[in-house]
């Protein structure tokens, strides 16, 4: 157990080790369970986390704002025309303003022109913060998510999950969206020993600085990893099919739209990518999906979902990090 | 006394009973008389509300919302613009995801395409949803408004209530309304058999389901319906002259516009209104009020008007719907 | 000191005394000081604050929103968009409805048509809520921001500093803004007796009204009042430089647009109105500031500013306010 967390940043999977994943997703299912007794666990009482999104959000400003009530707390929901960065002020001020009232900071920000700028701004807010900042997704990561994902997978897989076959995957959508949730999920594997199957069309590879990161680890946590590109192959024996789309990060969104479309069919998971899984395989997607193009409603509706479960996982898990990182 | 209310929703007063009513504004009252001698009552410390409004709100937000503090709980609000809602996520989703993270959802929704449809979004956050659903204002209803309205019409006419003169009475507007408050009133005033009049011109009868439901109702409770196309009739005799606007359910908007500034004079509220109604008579609004349309500022800002002790009602009454169903 | 300050509303530094808001001060310092030790004090528990603002913001509402979770109780957050108001819901019935629900509302409004516009709605909120009323910046007046730059000049500049030369000094800037903390900080330091130098080029002469209550004030306070049209004259021996851009009250915004282009060089903060000040003086500003017109980066980020820790003092300051008139 590695506790001694208290004002880190949570902005990137590979600023942690695996024991200070393993302790948070400890922590997260100590609360799950005070929560479901009735014990009250109010170690944040009289806190404030500030919660700055630039981008519409359902479950994650729920599970936030909801977390911080449950931890005595309070989160404040804030979008950039309601504050001064409207009015131009950098985000350096903002970051070193924000310290001197807020306990922490979350922020969402993705989609901006070009890949990483997203990142460069949640940078900017740790490096003059002086209390923890917390990505919410930006373009590089969904750490938070990737800790509900974790939480779900240890749950539904049990005591030998670090052995069964997780496959993360890209997935057919006419929208283009953030690969931060399957390169966090690369990133934690790669620190917690997992094995992850990687699956995409040429084209959607992974940020190279997170596979590079994620070889490195792998040979000291002892897992595996592949990468393959054909869907059917990976989930060939597949314990779970973690399938979302993402933008690829080669190709402009204009080229990137024409060329996906080819892929609707077969990276569009349907009862027959179960059929070549084990039996007891579960499919997850981190929500909002884009029904009829990352999935069929047989699947998302299906018995294999566990869709809902790892969406309230999300308010356990980060309940963690705000505890470990806030306290 | 009938208080297992546990887990239910607030949608519709056809779903109580008239006991069910009555434990909720005695709940209410309790909450008044405990707020204003300082008396604390977290019952749902730590408990989070989720708060959707697709229109703007001044009385249901800020009384849900302080309602929450009062109660030791918190509550959250949304805007669709705000939620995955934007992105099309379906309300089914919706309601299942939010009842992982929330303890109870109150929406907002009125004025869409067609009579009806906002209550469809309603039924089917209901149907999906493991937690109690508020009705804040649909197209058909307002009941945590008739709640406030009983409230107030026990605390201003007495231990007699059930027996005195209650006029629900449209009144002219230049903007088309919900008849939302006047058919929930109608609904309860049936279940706690009350002597209602009704009063309208021709074209903006209300839903004959609500009317069915209420003569069908008044047969078991005792009380008295009565439905009037004379405004004056109405008020002759009257303890209440409640009025405010809708839209007919018949016309469409533009045919409603033109036909309804026929009833310009006779139909906004005046003091001549009064004269003919009893001594002690008490003008009801929900608020806000067209001033100058549907009612002189003579009677709303004079000695009959209860409108803001009304108003104020809204905090109490919706503080016992809470307790009841979060608990 | 004078305590009695329950039920007062907080809109102009001219509804005060000295000694009140001495007693404001210390006990913001005694809430700073007991964030410090991690001394809870709760002393507005279940009390709702609301929030209503027509122009973004970062400092002032997070340092409410903050504070009231600091002292126990919630604060609502509301935009125009988002209540009755926008629906035309007059601000009498505005301010009568809310004082049913809250226990004091805190407005931000100015930039309207004309100068004194906004302290009307403040004024009209005032003449019709039960509750506290606070100005959280109209376009007369910033009191709250005056507090905490009282504060942060009491702390720099330690138990003399009464007889400190304190410089309020208009700065270019290409926008327009409002004299609100020049004129809160005029009225604030007559009433406190300080030794306050005004600075500002012919044509941005403060509101006459703030003047002559100054004039007045200082009489029986014994303090000090210059106003000087030559900025270095004013940054001469100066203790503290504090300078910010405020629009003309006589010119239109197009010929103040014009006129002040003039001044882009000599009122723009440099190290070199520091080298004839006195040695430890410091800068202030109350942010967000138009770096590079107001301000050189080499003063605002240098040694000689403590905007950051003047920053933080609003939530302190504002919490003493509500308290005292809120419990």
């Amino acid at each position: 157990m590695k506790t001694n967390m208290k004002g880190r940043h949570f902005v990137s999977m590979m600023d942690f080790t695996g024991e200070e994943l393993e302790t948070i997703l400890e922590t997260g299912f100590d609360f799950k369970r005070m929560l479901a007794r009735g014990q009250r666990h109010e170690v944040l009482e009289g806190k404030s986390l500030g919660m700055l999104f630039t981008k519409p959000s359902t479950r994650t400003r729920i599970s936030f704002e909801t977390g911080m009530t449950q931890l005595g707390g309070h989160a404040q929901y804030y979008t950039e025309e309601t504050t001064q960065i409207a009015h131009k002020e950098t985000w350096e001020d903002t970051a070193r303003i924000m310290s001197r009232y807020l306990d922490a900071l979350m922020i969402r920000v993705y989609d901006l022109e070009k890949y990483g700028m997203a990142r460069d701004i949640v940078a900017t807010l740790a490096a003059n913060a002086t209390i923890p900042i917390i990505n919410g997704l930006d373009d590089k990561e969904h750490p938070c998510q990737t800790m509900a994902d974790l939480m779900t997978i240890i749950e539904k897989l049990g005591a030998d999950w670090r052995r069964k076959k997780i496959v993360m995957s890209w997935a057919y959508a006419e929208r283009v969206k953030s690969p931060g949730v399957a390169q966090s999920m690369l990133a934690a594997a790669s620190l917690l020993g997992m094995d992850l199957t990687i699956a995409h069309p040429e084209g959607y590879e992974l940020d190279e600085a997170y596979m590079s990161f994620a070889r490195k680890a792998y040979k000291q946590s002892g897992g595996k990893l592949s990468v393959v590109k054909d869907i059917y192959k990976a989930c060939n024996g597949a314990d779970v099919i973690y399938a979302k789309s993402w933008g690829s990060l080669k190709m402009s969104k204009k080229d990137d739209n024409a060329y996906r479309a080819q892929f609707r069919e077969d990276w569009r998971i349907k009862p027959k990518h179960f059929e070549i899984a084990n039996k007891v395989a579960n499919y997850m997607h981190p929500l909002p999906a884009d029904r009829g193009q990352e999935v069929a409603n047989e699947v998302i509706d299906g018995p294999m979902s566990v869709v809902y479960d790892q969406g309230e996982n999300r308010l356990h898990a980060q309940k963690a990090v705000l505890a470990l990182v806030m306290r």
